[in-house]
């Protein structure tokens, strides 16, 4: 594990003293900048249409960057090196489907969910969108700190934030694990993103009044996500085949983390009334179910040349779906055994033949549980665009909302 | 790794019903309910002495666990184990230095630094303490995440948190991997402990505006920690013998994060001038200085009867201090080959005689290393000392903050 140590380069300081490096007090940083200015970054409007927030979701978090790589330059290179991994990663890609559902959340507010334009007339539209791109600073913890228990290798086609750090290490020749330095810098990396996320809301423009109304739901989001993960990851481990078990995943690492909270979170910045707030959850959750639904039909059916990821992906990585727990709670007796055989052991990945994948999905399908799921993402589907058709949400967004539905669960990719 | 997976209990749900486990609304957690009132916890008043936080503080953070168990417990009883062991954590043990040196900060603005009671008067004196408390929220992440980072099996005479999760692992006889699966869970319990620091600040009881007061130190010091953090394994892992480069480790993980931002953060609450808040970091940074200097003085020469952990303990896992890093600057070109060969390899604990710690420290006093930190220590104390003896702060907390630089860096354990 551990190199030898060559004859270090001499020490930079000068002999017998004991410097200390604080370029401009005798107490570290001495002053504390403040952040971007949202109006400067983008045009921004009341309106604006939900397809145009990924783009300005880009636009919030690169600027949010040049300004803490320039307040926090002084500490060291080493952490500007560090900062910068964590740049590339943020800003290497990423759908921005929280900050859409958070702007549609805060439109809804403004379109019938009796929030009115005089309860947010202080309020620039860009800090607004600047405020909500910090969950996109939630989000890189998240998937980081995933990607280090997932011991994932390539994220978005690009080499996770622990190998990135590991390979600078090799590459370097520093001394030790490489591995494991590169763990310990990203357990880091998603710790910076993590609190920077509540700096950016907290930064964003908004007066700290209006941040007040959006604390419950910052707060129930972020529990939850953290929740549902640790729920994962013990149920992975304990063996669950459980539906429910697995819906409550559902619920808390995708329904309420994606969807719903992020409309909460938009609405209440509004000042969105309850029932609109109300209403906007229980849209999410059914839209944040049928989401992740779709995904665990597109891990075991999807096709390898429209979603780009292997053929039964989640067959092969063993994960407990719902779609899959629903086969062993539906199929034969011989099929059980069938598809416990060919799963091998718990938890994550095992080799898999062509063919023990083709008869897993077989099983799948055969059971009906393939069928059953399609009904329900269906039927959770139509319900939540019912509930938006039906309600006092006026204007756009409510035919937003409703195209949003059934692009989500329609998807093929 | 991995264990063969025997016949799994069967699934709890009804065969073929996609049941969802939220008790009380289709969408999670229904309510968000209200934190503890922080006056109803403990009686506290605007001149409490310092001596009384870690008290005050213990039980306010036990009350913000019942709040939470209560709160998020319908999530999952996994979830419910988890929040079981962070609690375990954080109630079991803890100086509560940082609260301690917040509470000193929110004192001296009103004793003198600019602050009146006028600027405060709607503030409970408790609501102020149960938010200072959240700085051990951010410690547990830090700490959690460091000792998986060191790869530490204990931490104040307990298992360390990735091995607590890892010991339940092994006894509930659940697949995989015992100690990645306590890696992962300890991740997310620093996540949550990070969270919480926020919601706790946000959520004890101050209104927007005064908590607004705090943001800007309150950011600045989770990045300052970071970084410190980062830039500390970086330099372990690159091999560095700077003394510049090990005293900014001590800048940003100890003398900012634990002293001078603390002291910040209470002062800001306050509301107090800011040539009070620029003397509390200046005497801040002079005394976590010393504090820190003097633990690695300690971790050299301190006598293990009274320090508590073993002699030369620094030594043994091979940290690059500053004394350390004095050493290597101040000796002569024969001690040098003989400490660094006594050192062993880069990064991290080698095996070590007897023989070999004796020679090391001997080599660490021959060369006039361990005076010139003596020396550093007492100029640091002295001058941090005077600062405030000749400050226009008035009262008790003058001495308070006298005695707390005396007692810092003249302690022998």
């Amino acid at each position: 594990m551990f190199t030898q140590r060559p004859r270090p380069a001499p020490p930079t300081a000068p002999k017998g003293v004991l410097s200390v490096t604080t370029p401009s007090s005798p107490h570290g940083l001495s002053r504390i900048s403040q952040p971007p200015v949202a109006n400067q970054l983008f045009s921004w409007h009341l309106r604006a249409p939900l397809k145009d927030v990924p783009a300005a979701v880009d636009r919030a978090l690169d600027a949010y960057f040049d300004h803490s790589a320039a307040e926090f330059s002084v500490i060291a290179p080493e952490f500007n090196d560090a900062m910068a991994v964590l740049r590339g990663f943020v800003l290497g890609g990423g759908k921005r489907v929280r900050p859409t559902f958070a702007w549609a959340g805060f439109r809804a507010g403004l379109e019938g969910g009796g929030a009115d334009n005089s309860s947010i007339q202080d309020v620039d539209p860009a800090s607004v969108l600047l405020a909500l791109s910090a969950l996109e600073f939630v989000q890189a913890c998240a998937l980081i700190h995933d990607d280090i228990i997932d011991e994932s290798d390539t994220r978005r086609g690009n080499p996770t934030t622990h190998r990135v750090f590991e390979s600078q290490h090799r590459e370097r020749g520093w001394f030790g694990s490489s591995d494991h330095y590169g763990i310990s810098q990203a357990i880091l990396a998603g710790d910076l993103a993590l609190s920077w996320a509540d700096d950016l809301l907290a930064t964003a423009g908004l007066s700290p009044s209006i941040v007040e109304r959006v604390r419950a739901p910052w707060r129930a989001m972020r529990t939850e996500v953290i929740a549902g993960q640790q729920l994962d990851i013990a149920l992975e481990n304990n063996g669950s085949e459980s539906i429910a078990d697995a819906m409550q995943v559902i619920n808390f690492k995708t329904a309420s983390y994606t969807v719903a909270r992020p409309l909460h979170i938009g609405a209440a910045l509004a000042g969105a009334d309850e029932r609109t707030i109300e209403l906007l959850r229980e849209y999410g959750t059914l839209v944040g179910q049928a989401f992740q639904l779709r995904d665990d039909q597109l891990g075991v059916f999807g096709d390898p040349t429209v979603t780009g990821k292997p053929s039964g992906d989640d067959l092969r990585t063993g994960k407990r779906t719902v779609l899959v727990n629903t086969a062993f709670a539906e199929c034969s007796p011989e099929q059980l055994a069938r598809l416990r055989e060919d799963f091998g052991p718990l938890p994550g990945a095992a080799e898999h033949t062509a063919e023990q994948i083709d008869r897993m999905r077989q099983i799948i399908q055969d059971c009906g549980a393939a069928q059953q799921i399609e009904n329900k993402i269906n039927d959770l589907s139509e319900r939540a665009i019912s509930l938006v058709e039906e309600s006092w949400l006026e204007g756009s967004i409510s035919e937003e909302l409703v195209a949003f539905a059934r692009l989500l669960s329609d998807r093929r990719f």
